[in-house]
């Protein structure tokens, strides 16, 4: 195993420490696993994510002014326990009630859950929403229903816009389930991914083989099938994503993500095949992102991500925010 | 070879246009291979930078306020030719010169310098700097002296951020040059890379294997050895870096650049190893940037950059500037 490490076991808090460093305005929690603003804005809607960590930028990546301001990290591919989600939840909270941002794992829901229940019972009103945007399979190893995953960026962005502009809880958590509402994404992974603290690969690819609709932990997908082009990647993604969505003659935004071991070049090339597949499709691209937002550790694969975008979506997407993972 | 491409000879092209889509404020010169702002400022000292593709974001994802004027891409991992860079230089151009920023790789010298004796015949004044931060080796494959790796980016920034500010063109070359002589790099490579119009990596690394001080196109470093710790690893590249420039007593800029394979993860969890040795030797980190910044394809591995700050170089780096590789 080849990775920049010390312990395989101590990762999460010494990536939270080094973010903590390198941004002065994020404060990190040690044990916990959170990291939340460093200043609080009085009787703001408090907006917080979390989930297993190798997802970097995400969680802690996007908390910053205009997007979450708290993330409670797991351990690698795990749920966080409630008790650092409580301590999110706190950190989040200015008296004006927080909204959690789940993907649905079901160990994600779980715990989130099981977090507000307490959180309610220290009289912090807690709210949520559950981002199902991968259209690859139904139901997966680790959930019923449809995966979360680089869409869930969109909804930090969107909500966290809402919360900066001095919304109400509810109006927050409306504007966040429009936003998951109108989300739709779909990955294809190149190679596999390794735990640091198992040593290996958590599964293997043939030398020509990929798997379409891979899930961010290596769950299954639809199809191993050899390497594609840009074009068929592109083509057969959002196909897949049409087909359950009527994007057309709509604007949306659009996310072009990379899983970690994917070159830039590459998800630049992507994207010049997925804008010629939307304009074919009668589908106006207002704003592209192109980066490794929502990563699966070293991962090499690419997932896209389409949000349907309506004037107060588009006001809220454009709106200013400064994160290490996503500055407007 | 897994890559998300078409056709391996259309890769640098392909690209370009697919980030000419992604940013409306970048414009892109297909057959020439420029990238350059759609904008221009009347009056303003056009800084330009190029090179090899295979870098990215560097260098047309470092166009835009604040920063580069144009970028000239070569093809993976060569020069830009003399034509292409002439257009790169007429680009950028606003009738008050322009500054080329050129690494410190033979062909990119005679290329670039090429370029500048025909822009003069156009009345176009142009200067250079050359950028030589690598410590790793005093002569490399392609290069007589130091190469120029990710802290090229810091030169970037600070020169993009003096001709915003309206300075001349010997000003902001003044700068660029005071920047050059204050930076020192040094990476360490995990594994290979595959360009892809030759389909196999262009080197092998043993399983537990890595290069120390290997150059960002896989040119031979000083050392191969066991795979190291982060703390190793931040010792080891830090040691060399400090024996080379004396940064005891002074504010810096600290860049933790990843080579493109390399998880977020890993790079902030070396940062927190390598702020901890800076601490002990007595250098204090104004501003930390940890991310892909200058690549070497999917390439696994590192490199540290130090920039002695003063006063107008922390005003110029913390100036705003707006491309796709770095927002401030």
């Amino acid at each position: 195993m080849k990775k920049i490490i010390n312990d395989p076991n101590a990762v999460v808090s010494e990536c939270l420490a080094g973010m903590e460093l390198a941004h002065p305005a994020l404060k990190y929690t040690p044990e916990l696993e959170v990291i939340s603003r460093r200043e609080k804005t009085a009787g703001k809607v408090g907006v917080i994510s979390g989930g297993g960590s190798g997802h970097e930028p995400a969680h802690a990546g996007y908390v910053g002014t205009g997007m979450l301001d708290a993330a409670v990290a797991g351990n690698m591919f795990s749920s966080p326990s409630p008790d650092r989600i409580i301590a999110g939840i706190q950190e989040a909270d200015s008296g004006a009630g927080v909204l959690m941002v789940i993907k649905n794992y079901s160990g994600d829901i779980m715990n989130f859950e099981m977090a507000a229940d307490m959180a309610e019972m220290e009289d912090i009103t807690v709210k949520h929403v559950v981002v199902r945007d991968d259209v690859a399979v139904p139901d997966s190893t680790y959930s019923t229903g449809r995966r979360g995953i680089a869409g869930t960026v969109f909804v930090h962005k969107i909500a966290g816009a809402k919360a900066e502009a001095g919304g109400t809880l509810d109006q927050v958590a409306a504007v966040a389930q429009k936003t998951c509402d109108n989300i739709r994404s779909m990955g294809m992974a190149m190679t596999p991914c390794t735990l640091p603290a198992v040593g290996k690969p958590g599964f293997q690819l043939g030398e020509n083989e990929v798997e379409i609709g891979m899930g961010i932990h290596g769950e299954p997908g639809v199809e191993r099938t050899a390497v594609k082009t840009a074009k068929e990647t592109a083509e057969i993604l959002l196909g897949k994503i049409l087909e359950d969505y009527d994007f057309s003659g709509s604007e949306v935004a659009l996310m072009v993500n990379g899983l970690g071991g994917t070159p830039l070049m590459e998800l630049y090339i992507l994207n010049t095949e997925v804008q010629r597949v939307l304009a074919e499709r009668g589908v106006t691209v207002y704003k592209t992102f192109v980066g490794n937002y929502m990563t699966a550790i070293e991962m090499a694969g690419c997932s896209l991500t389409l949000l349907k975008l309506d004037n107060e979506l588009k006001t809220l997407l454009d709106a200013p925010c400064d994160t290490p993972g996503l500055k407007v």
